[in-house]
């Protein structure tokens, strides 16, 4: 679709030259045969292992606050991406973009690239491949990766006598959202920064994830909030489980900003922490737990896996109603 | 991002599990370790072959008119991907979507969904994994597949005394999306139709492409029309092209549509043909041309690779100003 036009500010495929085609990494690597400039890439995977796939899109006003640091964006469109990969215990190695954005603006780009390229590079991960259109601002990041055979870590592996548990703190990341966009007001200016970064710069747990794989039995990661996610884990496992919200682990940032009861909600119901999920058996808690000191990572049982179905909420030894669930994005 | 709310007509969830997770084939095939409903999909690659991945977005307004039919929607977004790893060589298997839509229309979805299942079917391919977000519609399908390791077919192969060719016919479609916006009148209701269904469901030269690819020196597939894609073959391959117009294959539909000069401007500079562009020896194009033959297709020589850079367009013995020029999206 489209006719012909002699202006031309900044076309589609010099833009993409530019910002997405210097990094010269990719192609000396020997798992990318093919980066961008063709048709399509090709990639090899090592011996033994099979393929992960994981895509998701980021919307803006939807899933970032309009204005949104395009730093960020670029960090968080690979993140969320990254963290599904963490959840299968998998090795991030490729990523495509298709990029829709209403005009190629260099400054915008710019910034989206730097955010992008700096937690590719941390993670070993290269662009290799694109689409890039004109229309309103949607960001969808394709990650592929790998895992060894028969190793990757399902949701569906929970077992009745696990224990749950999750990486790092909950809630965090929801404030630093009401913060952002001025639903909650900031009392230190330093810790309303720590939380607001939280949101804008989630670190996707890998090496946890990777780590786990073979000492777990269950694992996704929690972008929808605790309390829509554990239930799609407990449905893929066919178990149930109750969890006590008064051991959800809070940072000292959140309870410094909110008073106690809303922290818990946040923990329950606000996304985009990328924290794990973790079921394991109960003999192997103490593994995990280790592995989570070594990353300098919280690793926190808040609850156990039962025979049955559903999610029991209990405040120490109350019921807790948690009038709350996972972020549903046609709602 | 995100609270809360009682009202819910159609959760995400809900959305997707009943249009996206339907086909049991995927579960059931051997290179589908994990589908749908995990964190990532997990795949399996045959021994000795390389991961191909392609990625095309399809913008409402951009890729297609708005209103347009969501068969053909669902349709195209798959076979924009097909035709890359058609002019790949590769083998297309597992596919992802990211799907934004304004909002969750069963009824669109339902038609959406057979369209690009009866494509997915056709060629084998399982869709594995997705995202559905809220928002302007966007359509963005991640297609992976599979080639033999160092057989895959490159854009930058083509040599100097190489035939360039065509597969199939070029114009139809852009004269489709010409009669579909109303911008070209419609002489015979019956030719129209068929130039209508060359724009809305164009057929991806995946078999050819698999055929060609230890025969051809160089494919790319004509996303963007012959004028703006060859210029790109050349530049990747580092050499020239001399091209006669009058040699470009039209179909009696297109050529009973328009005068004659304008099925040449709509075979050079209108895109969504999604025929392949071939270079070969000359002692291979009678290979290429049987090939064609046995899939019912027209290969047509439409002129030669030369050393040097850029394109000389010629109409039989005389220069041919082309001013036209590929679709660029940010133009």
């Amino acid at each position: 679709m489209g006719s012909p036009s002699d202006e031309r500010p900044l076309g589609e495929f010099e833009l993409i030259d530019r910002y997405f085609t210097r990094s010269g990494a990719a192609a000396a690597r020997p798992d990318v045969v093919l980066g961008i400039g063709d048709d399509a890439a090709v990639l090899r995977l090592p011996e033994n292992t099979d393929l992960v796939a994981a895509v998701d899109t980021l919307v803006e006003g939807r899933h970032f606050p309009q204005g949104s640091t395009p730093r960020s964006i670029g960090h968080r469109a690979l993140a969320v991406n990254l963290s599904d990969l963490a959840a299968m215990g998998a090795t991030p190695r490729w990523a495509t973009l298709a990029l829709t954005l209403p005009c190629a603006d260099a400054g915008w780009l710019e910034e989206f690239s730097a955010g992008l390229d700096r937690l590719a590079e941390s993670h070993g991960v290269a662009l290799v491949g694109g689409d890039t259109t004109a229309g309103p601002m949607t960001i969808s990041l394709q990650l592929l990766g790998h895992v060894a055979r028969d190793g990757v870590l399902r949701r569906s592996g929970a077992r009745a006598g696990d224990v749950l548990a999750v990486t790092g703190t909950l809630g965090d990341a929801g404030a630093g959202l009401r913060l952002l966009m001025g639903d909650l007001l900031a009392r230190d200016a330093a810790i309303a920064a720590e939380l607001i970064e939280r949101f804008e710069y989630p670190a996707p747990r890998v090496a946890f994830g990777a780590s786990a794989r073979r000492i777990a039995s269950a694992a996704m990661d929690l972008s929808d909030g605790l309390a829509g996610d554990l239930p799609k884990l407990c449905a893929a496992s066919g178990v149930a489980a109750c969890v006590d919200v008064a051991r959800l682990p809070l940072s000292r940032a959140l309870q410094a900003s909110v008073p106690p009861s809303e922290a818990r909600d946040l923990a329950l119901s606000a996304g985009d922490d990328y924290e794990l999920l973790i079921a394991a058996p109960p003999g192997r808690f103490d593994e995990l737990a280790q592995i989570a000191r070594q990353l300098n990572l919280t690793f926190t049982a808040i609850g156990e896996v039962r025979q049955g179905s559903g999610v029991a909420w209990v405040l120490g030894e109350r019921p807790f109603d948690t009038r709350v669930r996972g972020y549903d994005h046609f709602r």
